[in-house]
């Protein structure tokens, strides 16, 4: 068995999570050891980190804030998930280098390029064996999040619609640069049928029959 | 009158905080209002950050540590120092991306282009208008500190001076790359001789007869 580095992309209300915790179980069942995990990260330092972004007083320039969360990365990727790659186990990771790249390279405007090259030197080159990016309308995400959370979707934020409809983009073009590591899957899909779809492409990755 | 920014660099006991204090009287009593600051700075995002580097229990890896670093310098760059530009004073700022390219990326290892990119980035390209190295012998700059804190000066600390003289090599190969923009002064000399070479470069920026 070889250990695995597998990311989980899209906007919110995608799904990321339950299908991390559907691909997670059937791992599992079939002898592996998952790690799940997402940053800022669950060390000491990523909490410290995540409490100055979320609390500081006053204003946080852009670019301090990027450079925070690159150095959450950097952490995290040395004490977190390199040894769990070299223990052998499955990292299932909610969000990576993509998400900077399109929420604050590309959205927000600091530069994809400059985002992308602060990351990768922060986390030392590791690049996923896969990314699972579950592509969905924005609009639809949106409602699912509002549901879940009881509000009413409120059609007026448009501004906020367009930087969602940023990000979408953002991350299909990066799909489609790199369509060997990119997995898109449609997730307006039914929760099963993209489950499915994902063990067909992680199947090979780690050794077990999708059927 | 135009808005100034002149960084002091060297290694430690080169007398930096001395030169600065006394450029800082001469500018002053031409006129010039003068801003001293220093990175980790004075601001409170900067004082949390150097806490978490100072005393955060276990590890934190390099990377992390110069990515901190670096999201400090974006934030102190943009609410300290570019202001005061604006505001036409003469920032003299007590280390800048030099000592971070000579002391990380040079000295510890971290790769001189890589943390020089990701320190111009935080800093959105912000350049000094003069960096003042201050270049003394290693063995000459440990005693004055050692003698300062009245310790003596341990000859048996070889693997230390090779990292000083490392750093003192990258701040000589900098300021041979960039001629226009260093001045280099023999920090050997008396307190006088080095601050009038200092005074002869910076007068011509602010537009004060040196004599």
């Amino acid at each position: 068995m070889t250990g695995r580095f597998i990311t989980l992309e899209g906007g919110d209300g995608a799904g990321k999570t339950t299908q991390a915790e559907l691909l997670s179980a059937w791992l599992v069942e079939h002898g592996r050891t998952v790690l799940r995990t997402r940053e800022p990260g669950g060390t000491e330092l990523g909490l410290r980190i995540r409490e100055i972004v979320l609390h500081e007083r006053g204003h946080v320039s852009p670019r301090a804030e990027a450079l925070l969360y690159a150095a959450d990365r950097a952490h995290h990727v040395e004490t977190v998930v390199r040894p769990a790659i070299a223990r052998d186990e499955v990292v299932l990771q909610d969000r990576y280098i993509d998400s900077s790249v399109a929420y604050q390279g590309v959205a927000r405007g600091l530069g994809a390029e400059h985002i992308r090259s602060v990351s990768a030197w922060a986390a030392d080159g590791l690049v996923p064996d896969l990314t699972i990016l579950l592509d969905l309308d924005v609009t639809v995400g949106r409602a699912r999040v509002t549901a879940a959370r009881g509000d009413t979707f409120d059609r007026l934020e448009s501004e906020a619609e367009a930087f969602h409809e940023s990000v979408r983009q953002a991350f299909l073009d990066m799909a489609a640069a790199e369509p060997d590591r990119f997995l898109v899957v449609d997730a307006g899909g039914s929760t099963e049928d993209v489950q499915r779809a994902i063990r067909v492409a992680v199947a090979p990755l780690v050794a077990i029959d999708p059927a």
